[in-house]
């Protein structure tokens, strides 16, 4: 399988079958603003990969967004409103299929790639209704209800949900679009912006770990309920907790959700012991968007094309 | 079909195909206290309704819950922690399959079972993907995602999701559990407790109106962000909007939507337009229920048991 993991900053392109050992070779290039000139790169590095790896079955990617996933859309494939200099309206598969005549090619989001490798090989394995969540830079979500990856209009965008306010919390958010939204109350620039300094150097006791638990909380609260999922992978930078570490956040994070809930859901799951199983961190690491790229070339090639896993 | 509308205040009990001229014979009862009193009429009804109409292919049930949905539960196709006496713990599907062994049955929520009968022959024909919530004495949602209904953990609560409460209002909700969530803001009794009168009977300029449209509004751009729909109907008595009438109050929620997403999904559906078919009334009216049941038996003859649309 090809896998391209195309994100903001970085393109990680791979060949393999699945994570570890499964990942035959892989490289990155940065993003820049020049399109045609990285797709140009990226294809001419999967090309030399299948001499020495062999003849590639299937491609996916795994596409920062917002992208068309509408396979009856005239630009299914690309990516449309991005800001990102030069990236508005370029089409991603277009190139590929001209370099790989007949090749399945899988496309989705990167939040969705994850949630399927996730799924595959990680945190998720053995579930048909789960989410994957990441909270960095922005927040993204991608969900598998019933064994498939959501789509619709367009695809999930969770990391923009209206949020309640805690009482007190002064805080004006950081989303340029909604302010208080999850986004603007959760994500790195969030936290950045009500502390001063970046998430990864907050002390452990700073407050703002209790308040952004809280806000995590009521997000993943809204999401059990409205998706009833087995399971909420937390993953992105934020998770990991500065300097009060990642076991502690995700616990204060699970407590503060059982808190939300209040009881309401009655399921093992969502109790003291049984929450640790509900929230939990990504066990793909550093590979999860390229095996994620490689997922998506596995069901494009067991479903034909477009990808409808 | 045979199909059973379980609801909290009267159990509607159906044969035929569809919903109009295909919905053969129906009959109600009142749900009562008695579990086993009840489903014993409630068969005696569908035999008889057999020696009239012929032999029963498969039988659907969308049932008033917390329902059991996981088919390898103990208790699956049971009514499980329902405050209303005399239910809790109730096998529905058990005496179904004493009465009628080797027909399929099909068993799902009551407001699954509408979604799912919207969209074989009603709001949302040829969606796979869309929302069907229903408010009236609470708040429930069914989601189809993908071709298939939304379940999972539980299955989807949405009334309960976390809410942003607007300035200046001073309510303080009428859900037991959570205060000011969705349905302690917008369901019937939230509305009366708030203005001191019942929603059918609340004036056109009560700004109760504004205000449990931009609450609306708020729930819908959750659903948006987080599934993605094509269209959410808006079923239950709210939607009436009173005296103010049904056409204004959904064209209030519709314009509260698109000023809570503030332009952030840029798609046709949410554009000024769009919204009038984004944001829609249910059409099967007051056989959605027994339709969805039917839908469900349908869907049960299809998929073998159980129900796995």
């Amino acid at each position: 399988m090809g896998a391209i993991e195309a994100g903001g900053t970085k393109f990680v392109v791979g060949v393999g079958r699945g994570p570890g050992a499964g990942l035959l070779a892989r490289a990155q290039f940065p993003t820049g603003d020049d399109p045609a000139a990285l797709l140009t790169q990226v294809i001419a590095w999967l090309v030399e990969a299948q001499r020495t790896h062999g003849r590639l079955a299937a491609i996916g990617v795994a596409s920062f967004g917002p992208v068309d996933l509408d396979p009856r859309s005239a630009t299914y494939g690309s990516i449309t409103t991005t800001p990102k200099p030069g990236w508005r309206g370029t089409d991603i598969i277009g190139p590929l299929r001209g370099a790989f005549p007949g090749r399945p090619i899988g496309f989705d989001t990167d939040v969705n790639g994850a949630a399927l490798g996730e799924g595959r090989w990680g945190a998720a394995v053995g579930l048909d209704d789960f989410i994957y969540v990441t909270v960095g830079t922005g927040i993204g979500g991608g969900g598998v209800a019933r064994g498939r990856l959501l789509h619709g209009l367009v695809h999930p965008e969770m990391g923009h949900i209206p949020m309640p306010v805690l009482d007190g919390d002064r805080f004006a958010g950081s989303c340029a679009i909604h302010g208080r939204c999850w986004e603007g109350l959760c994500a790195g620039p969030a936290i950045a912006a009500r502390t001063g300094r970046p998430a990864d150097a907050l002390a452990a006791d700073d407050p703002a770990w209790d308040l952004t638990a809280r806000y995590m909380a009521q997000a993943f609260a809204t999401l059990t309920y409205v998706l009833s999922p087995r399971r909420i992978i937390f993953g992105g930078s934020v998770r990991k907790g500065g300097r009060l570490g990642e076991a502690a956040f995700l616990d204060k994070t699970r407590a503060a959700l059982l808190e939300v809930l209040n009881g309401y859901i009655a399921s093992p799951a969502l109790t003291k012991d049984g929450v640790r199983d509900f929230i939990v961190a990504p066990t793909l690491g550093d590979d999860a968007g390229v095996c994620g790229a490689i997922a998506l070339a596995h069901d494009a090639l067991r479903s034909g094309e477009p990808h409808r896993p």
